[in-house]
Parts: structure tokens; C-alpha cells; sequence
């Protein structure tokens, strides 16, 4: 298996990196990243605005809107820029070279987080250009961490290689899937065989013509007493018998096409024994590994969405062929307000992703898992304030098809579901918070005494 | 010119009107409405609710997939909805028969204005089904204020029965058009002709097969020295040659097809003199008194929107199928806080809708401006808050086709630029207050000296 | 017991009463107010911007600032205004002469709550003027509904006259009162008498040298297993030995001279047992009676509170020597956005207010349940956020002595506790919402059944 | 002169400072601490919490209460603080060694930072006892920085060691001080006197018995063409005849005696010509140097105010006294809420802090201009939400003198002006980002034109 060398042919570019990032941003982590990261996000600056950006119209008009067609074929733009990019060594950035030294990427976490903000600025596909899009790079982990050879061989080869394209199912309808606990689809042993049974919906990818393999969490046990271990996970071929992709879920009017986030039903799906990944009663540990770094990608990457969203605002602000009494929009204090509260909603919702990303790279995606929650929750509403400002500035361009606006909003709601909604992680995260209490209400109470015999030293009483 | 006949074979039912209104606020303003108001009402209530809402989902399968037929058809339940609401006599309830007493109905702006919230209870085609559906209402009004009789004859007596619908041509491309005066489309008589020049979007209802008439905004004077008589309003036949409908605008992924909102090119279009409304010059004052009223329309209806997802709101949280971490949504506090709210939010926008339409029935559209501004910034606020709540509650169905939110959600968006947007509409509020200012300071000044005699007077010396 | 007759010698000031409410409120509800109401609140327009504002100065320069002093003594203008008040008539108008024929005034709850507004708009000793201010009024509402004629004699009538004043003592410490079942005050019956120990604060009123009566809650019947049978309350004259009055609680700096809201211990407290009111264990009945009516006079005041605000935000914004950056702050877009923004606030929170008022007046407290915790919860925090606003467009001096800006929004802090917290009331009005949901539940249900059919008889399969 | 030695008796402890800060911060800024930095926040860390905390209830004890004497006496507390303190080395260290090689110490600003958070846990004096408190700090660095030897000697001597408290008089009544140039505090040279006449509010400290000099600004050349070269600073001894203390300021009803925010009457004030600081017309340049690290300050100590508020609020929560409807606050989901989103906002604003601060380190302030503004605005704004989430958690007890949350809340209120106000920051944040625009709108349209080229390449017609 091998992956592109790098090519340095691209230097590390200072001024070109602090522009995009911002000058303060990136004199406080710099010194965290390697010499290579410097040259591979440099690079990845450049790919994203010189090649993908350009490149947006293009691939939208590549969609086809003729419903019989329009899940068959995919835009052919995007297989040139994968060559592109492959040939610059900016491929499977997201792929830690110290977890999968055979592999992965000499990247951390941190370095990593701020390429896939790149990404993020080119709406929809730059990421998969550099072959680092969901579902794809979690189901890649997956393979890389809990895959035997077999596996790995199988599906993790093509997926590495940019060959084909995979789906995670693991969202069901008819239940409150924001607990995992609730999944119903069936796992069963059929002597050499697993026969699978379920209704899953919102499953990413499943749509596309090139998508190949469903990874799917069911329960093979769902009477084990510990709710954890009742669950596993097997790896389906998606050309296989009763795997049924119903229709594609919209999302506020869009269809994805040709990704798609399907409703699809297993039919008494059968694959062969060998297909159950690490073994049975493992699925649940296997999801907790994959969501940890998922979730904060997902985050790197809106911050990107918001920026390109707050650089439509400021050309649309001084945009002189639009005046509204007597005025550019730039010249309304109200926006010039909106615009400088956006600039504070992107840079304290990144530091905030850099801060947990360098957390899982000096512990692990466990280590972070408050880190990776207030990240999610607060970048999410970042981005989508500082996105519906810059719709509102458009006047109702904004929320049409002339601007990526609306659909980056529309992507970036589905955030404050996708990997949980907001009000799990805020529940979990303030229940962190609580058990600080114990201590704290030892050391208050220390300090009260402390503050009495003061208090008395001084002949005062105390009203508490 | 005929209009059914009100059919009393409905009587007015108190406990249904105080059930979907509320019993408090039909406390408040139950004395403020006439026995037929009172009837009419309880038979819209039914009718949405008995009619329209069982018919959502087949009216939403009836419109075309197929992009080559997408435009051509219209969903054939529609017209049988709109034959039965004509027997009942509730239809052209917008039209004031104090205000067109031989075509109108005799209800006021604040009895029409509980009706227009039970239409948009229905999402997208009630409103339509009662003929009450914009942009038709302002046209018909326009129409039936500064038409002659030939242009009542050939267009509002169709559009009064139902038999086609109609556009309103006035946002521009390339303008900011938030800003009326800055419109550009050239209207020049030739003869006996009227010479249209100019390129629109965002025209609702243009898309529609149905559609057999643009009213149209333009220039015919722009030199003259006083802004607001540079524009006059025409009528144009939508077959007349040189309209081109080029696309539809996206409400974010929505067409809204078979309507659409549409983006329509004017090239050398002619019409005869007699299809120029009024006069030369006459179109900002026809635009200003076709405003008012629409969009009061437009806040009663989002205020239905809002009532219904919060009802959708309210069976997700209690849908005991669907059980998180051991409880019932509505087991959560914060899911409990989020409907409260929805409610105070709706109760609090309701009055103002409310009080702004009683305004227009003692004063006027334009004596209510303050009125109706307040109402048009705070209604779709409390409405968008209130469904986002909703389809948070949903989870990734709320965003989907599954349920109507997403498509509730992204239609109030529109309505924080259509008629102008929100940042418009707060800076005018202002400046009308503003105007209190000089007489605050007078009575302020009085009130310090009165305060400094008193101050003196019991040997006191003010800090002030 | 006589209370002043109302001396017509002003009459209705139409324009006078539409400036102060707006002409739009005023022309929304003038036909609810009686003619004497519309006299008697021209009278306190008057009143208040005549004699009450332009004392406010004087008024706190009589506030003692000596430590020995402050509470000992009141400033003497108060009586003169009282004197005034009741001679025009305005005095007591919170009390219904419908609940109480022999006492009351004739005004329902709907006309006060514009009286109570306008009282409001002077900060702190208006509604005293005219006899109108917590907690007196809820005890005159215990004495005049559950009161003997005895305790009638002794205390009601004293408080109708403005002779004395009193306190309300409920609110515990070291429990969480939010609660009201946690209370923990013993009373016990010995012989003829009643022994009240408790552990009280936030006991309004208990600092002023004339506060001459206590209205305490306590429980008598702590093990009673209906926990709404456990309370009673007690008439405890100020001065009875063990009363003792231990500091008073600041709110932010303010101590609230000479009024306060004062920590209280009662240590075998003695008082006979013609002291108990109504009879044994009805506690909390009493307090449900009078909780009712004074949190709506809270949220009355609040809006003339908010008002006041919004009038000195005004005169800021256009004050002349207050050039920065070479404009009047009300040439500022975001100042003038904050103006509309507050006015849009004042106007739905007081529709809400008047609308439960009138729900009152319909049915009573208890029927307008959900209105007033509504009110309570949207009231508050628009009126903080006005003054917030206000403040902030003052800049320092807002928040200083030099304004009344600090002191009110302080007051209005207060409110998102006093008669229960926010928290509290959201979760109420949450559940009395969810209420709905079987009902809901059933309609969609049938709904959906004859969606089905409809789709069936089209040939439709539904995805539902 | 002569700072005290850094006494090395207490070793840097990881354990001790990741618990205070949080791991996850600590571990992303670490690296950027020198070991004697580590080994001095260590010792705040304890000092603060062993020394400072304890001592608050003593520290408010011996605030005289009493008028006559409560701007006369300081409470005693505090210099046995200071002397600890300086003690152990933890002294001046706001004051940058690299800056000022002589009296400085060894610490960038981001070290800084996080020892004035700690500062900041301690209400009100632990800055105080560390001898880097406002408005001092910023007094002894324009001192450093531009003062002569003698005036260094004469001022900067006893305030490095903590023997004298300082004023800074810029603010002045009448006028909008949020804009400098306005100015009016006139400053003349006769003979070898400098006479000033002026009129300053908000002078902080300036109440304080302690304080012996006034740093003021006013205008030497009011007509000079250049509006920044009208300024000049001169150094006023606190009790140079005609400088009058008229009253102190108060802030929500507080007076925050002894040090005060004190109205200052200068009238006929005459000092000699060596008082001037630096040279005439030089002092909008001193301030503008003065009141970049200030600010920063200012920020980082709100930070600790909102940490210690959350852990009040933690222990409030679980305060096992205080059940309210059966359950513990923190087993009230909307409480846990609240909590988890406290840790958000603290955290988002404190890297916002962390990161300005280095880029102080790295440029200068000015440098850091636009980063000192985004952390001012965000951090006023979380620490303010926080504290008043854990007032509301405290019930009205919160508002009250028994915490120090009321006191915090409307100290961190007063920021919201101080050193300009958010409005001011916003608007020239957002100008800042405005000039952005150019060079996006050439990236934007080289943009397009490589767009229309691949369209045209692949025969697609491009809309826009």
C-alpha cells in the first residue's frame, strides 16, 4: 500500500499561510507545527483557492438534474483535482502516520485541523479532493485501527487510494437515535454467514455511484446485560443482495446529489463471517473511537465555511453597484457591527478547535472528549451566525443558489444533530463540570473557616 | 362581478376558535368581531383543518419530479379544495368591501387577520385554496384601487374568481433593491405602446402555468427631479412576447415549483397605453399602498407557521416511541423551557400582528406603519425561533421532507427581506422615535427646573 | 371606612392618554376602559409627570445618609404627594371594588395595569403615593378577602388610609424558597396563643420605622401528608417582642433605604390567637390568592419603568453636547437600531400584560395562570434589556447615581426571582403546554389516516 | 531601586496550575512559560487561594461604614497582604523587564495573563497585594516609559513599592468621553508653572486616602490642526491646592469606598513645569501606549472573576440544603445547561485573551490592536453571562451582599465603557476587517474569470 510522497516542490509560505489564518492566530501555534506541516498546508492554501474555488461553478453544473440520472454519475471535475492533489502529497492528510505508520501522514492533529479549515472554505468537494471527506475518513480509521489484513486489503486499499467511496449506517428511524443505546437493527450468525436486519436513514454517501462498502452498527446482542457490548459491526458491499437504498433525505429543499444521506433498509442482508469487524460485542467501542476526531474535522471545517462566508460579506459590503439610500452597506454602522462580531465568532470558536485538537494529540480522542464537546456546540453556532449575517447582507441572493450561502448554512444545521445534538453534548459537558464540586466544596468550606478565624482574630463576627 | 354568497350553514363555535387561537387572546379581542367574522372564522378553522392539512401530503406528491413537466402542472387537489372553500364563502377574505364594496367581503383587517394565521397553519397552499395567497391579494388590491374598469374587467374579475393567478414584478438583478428609488427597468411609451426594458428576480408566481399577468414596477420618468414620480406600474400579459422567465431562484434547496420565484428578463416587451395603472408616475404611490397590507398578511400566516410546529413540536417531545437516555423528550428541562418559550414567543408576536391590523382598521396602512413594521421584524423572529426549536426537538427529520419545518423555516427566512428587510424596517422604527426626542427635552427641562425650585426650596443643591 | 370619592374636576385627555400608552395600544383597548377609568388615569398621567418625577431628585436627597438615621426616618415629600393623590381620587386603585364592594375602587385589573404603568415610570415612590406598592397591596388583599372584621379594623384599615405601612414575611433562608414547600417557620398554638420561630429575609418593607404589621407564613401542620395543608399565616404586629429586624439585604449596593428587604428572625414570637388568618392550614391558599394579582402589577410598573428608559435613551441620543466622532449618538445606525429594538420590546411585552390583566378580569388569577407567569417571565427581561440599552448609551453616568438607569434595572433584576424564578415559571408554562399533547396526538392521527386514504385514491404510497 | 528577588522557595507545581486554568489550556500555552514564570504562577495560585480568598469577609469587615470616616481609613488587611507578596517575589509583575530592564520583571504578557486571572478570582484586592492593580499599573508603566529621572524617583519609586496610590484623570463630565478628542480640561504653561482647569469624573482611586498623585490629560493646544497633538499630560500631588474631590461615583448603588470613582473638580490647580510629562502635545501618544496593556488586564482578571462565579455556581448547585421540587439544582437540566455553556464562554474568551496577549508579546500594542479590542468586547460579554447565570442559580441571594457576585457583576458592567465602549471597539473592528475587502474583491474576480474559462471549457454558460 502506498501513499504519494511528498513533493516539495511548494515551500512553506509565511505570509500566504497568516493571511488566511490571521497573523495572531498563527504566531500563537507556529511553533507547534513541524517544517512539513508548514509545507503541506501551504500547499493545501494554495490548492483550495487556485484550483478548487475556481472550480465550484463547474462541479454544481456537473450535477445532473434529470432525476434518472442525477444518482448515477458524478461530477468528472473532481477526479482531476484528486490526480492534482495526490501529486502534491496533500492526500489523506486526516491519517495520523503515528497511529497507522504504514499509512498515515506525518500530521498532528493540530497541524491537520488547519488544512481541513481550508477545505471547508471551498463548499463541498475541496475535502474530497484531498480524499479527506466523511464518511470516508472515519470508516478509513476504523479499518486502519480495528481491520484485520483481509480488511484492510479489501476496502481500506481503495478507500486510501481514492478508488471508491464507503457509507457509515449507523442512524435509524423510528427512534431516538441520539442514543446509541436504541439502535434495533438485527445481527445474526447463520453458520459461515451474518444476516442483517434494519431501517436506517441519514446514511451519508449511500447515494453515490461509486460508494462500494456500508460499514453498519447493529446489535448482535441485544439481551447482554451491559448495554455496551451488545452491539457490533459488520462490513457490507453495497451491491449485496437486499441492501436497499430507499431515497435520498432532503435537507432543506437539497438532496445532496450524488452523495445523497439515504434512507436505506438491510433485507435480510447476508455477508460472510469474515466481514464482522474485531469481533462480536465490539461495535460500541469501535463508534467511540471513530466520533472523537469525526466530530472536531467537521468542526475545523466549518470554521472554514464561516470564513469564506464572512469574505462574501466584505465583498458584498463594498460592493458599489449596490448603494441603498445613498450608502455601500459598508458604510451602515449596523453592518459594520455585524462583520466585526463575526471576526470575534470565528477567532474564539478556532482557538477553540486548535485547543482541543492539540488536546487529542497529547492524550487522545478520550482525553478530549470535553475539549471536542465545546468545540462542536460553540463552532457550530459560530458558523451559522456568521453565515445568516452574510445571508442577511445579500439581500435574498443569499439564500439562493447565486451564492454558496444557503447551502453552507443548511449544511452546517445539520451539525447540531449530526454526532449528537448540542443538548447531549451540553448535558454531558455540564456533568463534567459538576463533579468539580466535591473538591470545591472541601476547599470552600477550608477557606470559611479560614475566613472565621480570621474574622475572629479580628473580633468581628460573621453574618454567613 | 359576483361572490358567493355566504353559506351559514356553519355557526360560530367558541370552544374551537378559543382552542386554536387561545382562550386569552379571544378573550381579548372576541368583542372587536362581527357575528359573520365570528362565523367565517369557525368555518376556516375547519376547513384547514379538516380539508387542507389531511391534503398536504398528496398535494405535495402531485407536484412534478420531472424537470420537463415540473413547470407545466399544477397539483389537480387544489382546485377541488378551492371549490369547496368558495361554497362555504370564505374566499377573497383579504379583500375589504368597506374599502371595494362591490367586489369586497365584509370583514376587517384584525378579523381577517386570525383567518389569515388559520392559512398558514397549512403550509404553502391554504392561503391559496381560500384565494387569499400572495401575490395575488396585493395585486387584486392594486387592481381594485387604481384599475380602470377594462383592466378590472379583463384581470381582476379572473383573479377575484380564481381562474389564473398573477405576478408582481419589481425586485431587480444587480441593485440593491432593499432601496425602491433604485430600481431600473425602463418603461417608454411608443405610440400607442408602452415599451418595457428590464431584468427582474425573485418574482413569486411567475413560474407558475397559471400565471396569466405581471404587474410590473419600472421607470418611465427617471430624471425627475422628485424621486418618488420617476416610477409608474404597467400591466403585461405573461404570454406577451419578450417576457422571458429564465429560472427559478432557490430558496435555499426549495424551487417552489410549480410557483417559483422567478428570475424573468423584459426584453422590448409591448403593451398597449391602457395597460399603464393610474397614470405616469403614479408607481411608488401605488407600491406604498400595496405594502401595507401584504404584510401584515404575511405575519398572520407566519404566526400559523409558528402554531403548528410548536404543535409538531409538542407530539415529538410526547412520542413515546421515541425514548432518550430513559425519558420522553419532554422529560427534558430544557426541552420543557424551549416550549415555553415557543409559547411566550408566539402570545407576545400575536398581539402586535394583532394591534397593527386594528391599527390599519382605524387609521390606515400608512397610519399603522410603525405598527406594521413592528410586527413584520418581530413576527418572523418569534416564527423562526420557534420552528428552529421545533426541528431541533425532531432531530435530522426536522430538516428533511418527513416532516414541514425545514420548508416552514426556510420560507419565514425570505421574509427577512422580502418587503424589506428587517435591518430597513428597524432603522425607520428608530428614526420615528427619534421624532419624540424635541419633546422629551422640553418636558425634561421643565421637570429639572421644577426639580432645582423644589431642591432650593427645602435647601438642597442638585448634583444634576 | 371611607375612601375618598373621585373628584371629576379632570376630565379624559384623550391625546394626552395616547401619547403616554401609544395611540396604537390606546385605539387597541380604549373600548374596554370605562369613562371613569379613562378619567381617573388621565388624572394619574398628571399626577405622575407632574408631581411625581420632578420630586424624584428631592426625594432621594431626604433619604437619610447617616447610618444612625437611615432608617429611622422617610422623606417627608411622600406624605404630601399621598395627601394630593387622595384628594384627586387616585388612591387604592389597585383594589377591585367588584371583589371588594365595600372597599374597592371600580376599575378592573385591565384599567389599573395602564395606572400601574405609568406609576412605574417614576422610579420607587409613586405607587406609594397612591397607595399603590408591594407588599402593601398583597396584604390589603389578604385582610379585605380572608381577613375577620377584627383584623379588618385593625390593620385594613389603617393601610386603605396610607397610615402605616407593612411586610409580607415568606421568603426563608437557608432553603431553597423557590419552593414554597420548603418552608420551615414553626408555629405552634399555646393556650390562647400563637409562638411563631423563624429564620426569614428579603422581607420587604420591614426596615421602614412605619412597616407596623407582618404578614408571616409559616408552617403549623408539618406533617400533615398534603403539603399544601401544612402552612398558615399569622398577623404579627412589628413590634411584638422577638421580632427582631437583623440587617437589610443589599440588592447589588443598594440597601433600599428606608424600606429595605430585611433578614428577620422571629424568636418566640407571641401573638393571640384572633392573630391567625381564615384558620389552620390555610397557608397556601391564601398566598396562591394573593400571588396572582401582585406579579402582574409588577410587570405593569416594569413597562413604565422601561419606558422611562427608553425616554432618556431618546434625549441622550439627541443630547447636542454629546458629539462623538463628529456625530449625535442617534446618528449612529446601532443606537438607533437599539431604540427600535426596545420599542418593539416595550410594545409585545405590554400587549401580554394587558392581556392577561383582561384575563383576570374574565375569569380571575387562577384562570389566568399561564398568562401571568407568561407576562412575568417576557416583561422582565424585555424591561432589563431596554434599560440595559439605555444604560449603555449613557455611557458611565448610566450606571451612576446621576440616572435613574442603575437603581431600576437593579429593581428589575430582582424580578426574575421575586414570586419564583424564571426557571420555575418556563417549566410551569412548559407543562401546561404539554397538556395539549394528547389531544394533538389524536388529531394527527385521524389526520393522517385520512391523508392515507386521500393518497390511496390517488395512487399514492405515503413515506410517513 | 530595588524590586524584591524572586524567592525560589516554592517549586512550579503541574498538577496545581492545570487544575486552576484547566489541562487543556495548560497544555496548549505551557510550552510558551519559561520556568520562572511557572514557578511564579505557582505561587500566586496558592497565594491567591491560601491568602487572598480568606481574607475577603475581613477585608469588606473593615470598610468603615460609618460616613465620616469611610473614605478616610483603609482596611488594615491588606499590607500585611502586600508584604507576603512581595515577599515571595510575586510583585510588579505586570511590569515587563524586557521594557524596563531596570524595575521590571521577567514576564512576557501572556505570562501575565494568566496570573492576572488568578487576581481576578479574588474580588476586589488580590491585584491589590500583588501591587498590579488599576489604575497603578497603567500610572507606573507611562511613568517607566516617559517620565525623567526625577519624576521617576519622585513617583515611580514609592509606587513600585507600594507605598502610594496613584490617579489617572482623563475622563470628563459633560462630554462623550467614549471620544478622546473631545477633551476640555485646559492645561496652560505661566512661567514656570503649568495651571490646569478642568472637570474629571470616574477617576478611579481617586477617593483613596493612599493616593497621592493624579496623572491628568488635558489640552495644551486646542487648536492645534492636528487633533492628536492637542494633548498633554502633567502630574498633579493629590493634595496641590484647588484639586477637589467632589464625591465618588457609584456604580449600582456601590461606592467601592475607599478607593472610589470620584468626581474631581481642578480649578486654578498649578504644579511645576517639571510635572509635564515627556513634552507638550504628547499626550494622546501616551495614553494610546498607555491603554493597550491596560485593557489586556482588565480582560484577564474578568476571566478569573467568571471562573470563581462558575465554581460558586457549581457548589450552589449541588448544595444538598438547597432542594427545590425534590431535586438538587444540578439535577435540573436547564441548570446543567447553563453550567456547561459558563465552561464554553469562559474558555472561547480566555484563548481569545491568551492569544492578544501574545501577540503583544510578539509585536506590541499596537500590534495587537485589533486582538486587544475582539478580547475586550467577547470577554466583558462571557464573564458577564456567567456571573449572572450564577447569581440567578443563587436566587436573590445572588444579588445580595452575602456573595460577591453582585459586586463582580457590576464591576465587569463597567467595563463595557471602560477604556472606549464596545460599540467603539466594534465599529473599528469591523472597519479593520473592511480593509480586507479590496484585495478579496481582486482574488474574487481573477476568481470568476478562471471559473468562466473551466465553464466555458466544458460548454456550461455561467449564470452569474
Amino acid at each position: 500500500m502506498t501513499v504519494s510522497p511528498v513533493m516539495p516542490t511548494l515551500k512553506y509560505e509565511h505570509h500566504v499561510v497568516e493571511q488566511y489564518i490571521n497573523p495572531s492566530t498563527w504566531a500563537f501555534v507556529e511553533s507547534k507545527f513541524s517544517p512539513l506541516a508548514k509545507e503541506l498546508l501551504t500547499k493545501v492554501v494554495h490548492f483550495i483557492h487556485d484550483e478548487c474555488l475556481p472550480a465550484e461553478e463547474l462541479f454544481h453544473a456537473q450535477i445532473e438534474k434529470d432525476p434518472s440520472l442525477r444518482w448515477k454519475v458524478y461530477p468528472a471535475i473532481i477526479e482531476g483535482l484528486k490526480k492534482k492533489a495526490r501529486a502534491q502529497g496533500i492526500w489523506n492528510l486526516f491519517l495520523s502516520k503515528e497511529k497507522y505508520p504504514d499509512v498515515g501522514v506525518p500530521l498532528t492533529n493540530l497541524e491537520y485541523a488547519i488544512m481541513a479549515e481550508m477545505t471547508g472554505r471551498s463548499h463541498h468537494f475541496a475535502s474530497e479532493a484531498l480524499n479527506c471527506s466523511a464518511p470516508d475518513t472515519g470508516n478509513m480509521e476504523v479499518l486502519a485501527k480495528y481491520g484485520n489484513q483481509q480488511q484492510k486489503d479489501t476496502w481500506l486499499r481503495p478507500l486510501l487510494n481514492g478508488e471508491i467511496r464507503s457509507a457509515f449506517a449507523m442512524t435509524e428511524r423510528f427512534i431516538a437515535s441520539s442514543d446509541a443505546t436504541n439502535i434495533r437493527t438485527d445481527i445474526r450468525q447463520e453458520g459461515n454467514e451474518i444476516v442483517i436486519n434494519g431501517h436506517k436513514w441519514w446514511i451519508s454517501g449511500a447515494g453515490d455511484p461509486r460508494c462500494k462498502v456500508h460499514l453498519l452498527m447493529g446489535k448482535s446482542d441485544p439481551n447482554n446485560s451491559n448495554k455496551y457490548a451488545q452491539q457490533s459491526m459488520v462490513i457490507i458491499p453495497a451491491d449485496t443482495p437486499g441492501v436497499k437504498v430507499v431515497r435520498p433525505m432532503q435537507v432543506f429543499g437539497y438532496d445532496d446529489a450524488p452523495e445523497g444521506h439515504c434512507e436505506v433498509i438491510y433485507e435480510n442482508v447476508r455477508v460472510p463471517i469474515g466481514n464482522l469487524i474485531k469481533g462480536w460485542g465490539r461495535g460500541f467501542e469501535i463508534i467511540q473511537g471513530r466520533l472523537g476526531p469525526g466530530r472536531i474535522h467537521h468542526c475545523m471545517r466549518s470554521l472554514g465555511t464561516a470564513e469564506r462566508a464572512l469574505e462574501l460579506m466584505l465583498t458584498r459590503a463594498t460592493d458599489k453597484r449596490k448603494v441603498a439610500f445613498g450608502k455601500t452597506l459598508s458604510e451602515h454602522g449596523t453592518i459594520v457591527a455585524g462583520i466585526a462580531q463575526s471576526r470575534i465568532d470565528i477567532e474564539k470558536a478556532r482557538l477553540l478547535v486548535l485547543m482541543a485538537a492539540h488536546k487529542i494529540d497529547v492524550t487522545d480522542a478520550k482525553g478530549a472528549l470535553r475539549d471536542i464537546a465545546m468545540s462542536k456546540v460553540a463552532v457550530v453556532k459560530a458558523a451559522l451566525d456568521v453565515v445568516d449575517r452574510a445571508m442577511q447582507a445579500h439581500g435574498a441572493e443569499g439564500i439562493s443558489q447565486d451564492t454558496p450561502l444557503a447551502a453552507m448554512w443548511s449544511g452546517l444545521r445539520t451539525l447540531r444533530y449530526a454526532d449528537g445534538p448540542d443538548e447531549v453534548h451540553l448535558q454531558q459537558l455540564g456533568k463534567i463540570e459538576l463533579r468539580r464540586a466535591e473538591d470545591l466544596w472541601k476547599r470552600q468550606i477550608a477557606r470559611e473557616e479560614k475566613s472565621v478565624q480570621l474574622l475572629k482574630a479580628h473580633g468581628i463576627k460573621s453574618h454567613l
